[in-house]
């Protein structure tokens, strides 16, 4: 194989396909990305099992050929590269010569053969929708699903298409996100569990641009996304998800309208006298269109008053400042308003078209 | 006491006054950051009992007074408040009432008695030096003092004063920096052993303004730093430095002029091969105006060809190339001048005028 690239061009694929290559494994292979030129076609491609990437990248095909090279090894190298053409050569016994202007590298690689390969998924169906929409849709709800394995469900997001409305939704336990977006389309009901580790890996490949599109494509056990010069293929989650509207009640007895960005910092204050991992509620009191935070701990205590306009009973609730700094930190709206019932009940953050719902159970505190 | 800052001013004190803080002790007092309102002047102070920093700071003396508080409370505290004015107010118990706009914060403080004060110090000679000159001979040295504690006087820098000239050396038994500076005046000879955290906690806290002066005091057993409104007081290293002059040849067999961002890049690509704490070298053969860099390891191979301006013979040799990446890191010029004599002496790189000069032994190697 010998074949010539562009720094940028092979770099910005190897930082695609990397992030398919599995941190810890026992299976070398694994932790190799394959470099293919076969039919006028460079293509790099990294499976971790539960997830499979692969990118077309320019370059010129001297020699088609196939090597599978340690994944961080091959990206190094080529990002210490002086910004130059870059030439890539293989032997009959998989030494790779990597070369850029007088500089000269030999790494041995591994044959292809071993390699496990993008599966080849039957596709369902298949919906569009722009890369800025899904960075957006998967950063506004990736924060609540489970961390630990605990629960494999959790773990992941449904995704669920009806009509032309596409309703993403994570829970932990303690909490719900869910965002709904249009489509430019309308498409035959969908409902799958993707998981959470994927979603995240696609979050840092999309570009986030709001005029280039992400084709996501479904099978029985697969979810697909197309864009770019990218293709990724990740397992889905098995099983049923929470029926999430039977926990949602849009009745209140209380709503508080709050500016976002006093809110925010002021809980960001409140959580300086907390540990981290010490379970302490922040205690809010709305009363009188007033709304006073208070958190004691041993280090101290803090209060605070932030203007809101109030409609309803007064109230006072207790909650883990963290779920509230996650979800007021994926909304963008700069107004917010709060529904709540009593202390005991979960509060509602959401906007009046549904586009989002933050769903927060309250923590029990000590007057 | 109660005190009226503005957010910048205190934040900006306690933000010096904090370096002095030891991240682990067992003495509670230490911890904390001493705030006192006395005589129309208000000062922090923090003491490891190595280091001691005390520092000016303006605000509104409306009760005088004195409070230790915890400094990571204290500086938390401070800077996540609105920007604006902030009110410190204590009361007998050391309760102390942190208000800024509608946030309160309630924290306990301790009694200023068990403090440790900086020490009063007998002042024997002073030295007056551009803030910009410190923190560049301080950078340009501090990364070869020895990082573990085997040898007190390895962990230190020299502070050599000879007529109106400061010379810094820093050594680790593997290479030596030494870093000579021309001063404004002439001063009596000086020989002092400055602690490398000293050292390292000073260059954080310095401006770095060329048009701002540090003075530099001196007496039997502390060196004191003064600058802005600050005071930083440390023990110095009791000992004998090492006589670096006996160990310093300036003849040379062969002399090699390179710039020194294409060596850089070189060896730091060569890098890529070697895991960190493997003591792989990296060859350097110098021969017909070139200057040729391999390395092999586990991992693979890599030889460049540096373009040189080579003086007298031809020579291969070998260096641990985190050593030779930290000098030339630390070196301004764009192109170097480096002094060989053979494999097994050290090299020397050298600017004419004996600013700089940093030592590195070689390393064995095989063929």
């Amino acid at each position: 194989m010998k074949l010539l690239f562009q720094k940028s061009d092979i770099l910005n694929g190897l930082q695609i396909a990397s992030k398919a290559v599995p941190t810890h494994t026992t299976m070398p292979i694994l932790q190799c990305i394959l470099l293919r030129a076969q039919n006028h076609r460079i293509t790099l491609t990294a499976n971790d099992m539960d997830m499979g990437i692969e990118t077309d990248i320019e370059g010129e095909i001297i020699e088609e050929g196939i090597i599978a090279l340690d994944a961080k090894f091959f990206l190094d190298i080529i990002r210490k590269m002086p910004d130059n053409q870059i030439s890539i050569e293989t032997d009959e016994n998989y030494n790779t010569f990597i070369t850029c202007e007088k500089s000269h590298f030999n790494i041995v690689g591994k044959s292809g053969d071993d390699f496990s390969y993008l599966p080849e998924v039957e596709k369902n169906d298949e919906i569009i929708i722009s890369q800025f929409t899904l960075k957006e849709v998967i950063r506004q709800t990736i924060f609540s699903i489970a961390e630990n394995d605990a629960n494999k469900i959790m773990g992941g997001e449904l995704f669920e298409v009806n009509g032309d409305r596409l309703k993403i939704v994570s829970l932990d336990g303690h909490r719900i996100s869910i965002r709904q977006t249009d489509l430019r389309n309308s498409y035959d009901p969908i409902k799958v569990i993707v998981p959470g580790k994927t979603l995240n890996e696609i979050n840092k490949i999309l570009s986030g641009d709001a005029d280039k599109d992400v084709t996501i494509s479904f099978s029985d056990k697969h979810i697909i996304f197309e864009f770019d010069n990218t293709i990724v293929v990740s397992r889905l989650i098995e099983g049923q998800y929470f029926n999430v509207d039977q926990m949602i009640s849009l009745d209140y007895e209380t709503k508080v309208t709050v500016q976002k960005r006093d809110f925010l910092d002021c809980i960001d204050r409140a959580t300086l006298l907390v540990k981290e991992g010490d379970k302490k509620p922040i205690i809010i009191d709305i009363n009188n269109n007033h709304m006073e935070l208070r958190i004691n701990s041993v280090n101290g205590s803090m209060n605070e008053i932030v203007d809101i306009r109030q409609e309803g009973a007064d109230l006072m609730i207790g909650f883990n400042p963290k779920f509230m700094i996650d979800a007021l930190r994926a909304i963008d709206d700069e107004k917010i308003d709060i529904y709540l019932v009593s202390s005991k009940t979960p509060c509602i953050i959401r906007d009046s078209d549904n586009s989002y719902l933050y769903l927060i159970l309250p923590v029990n505190f000590v007057h």
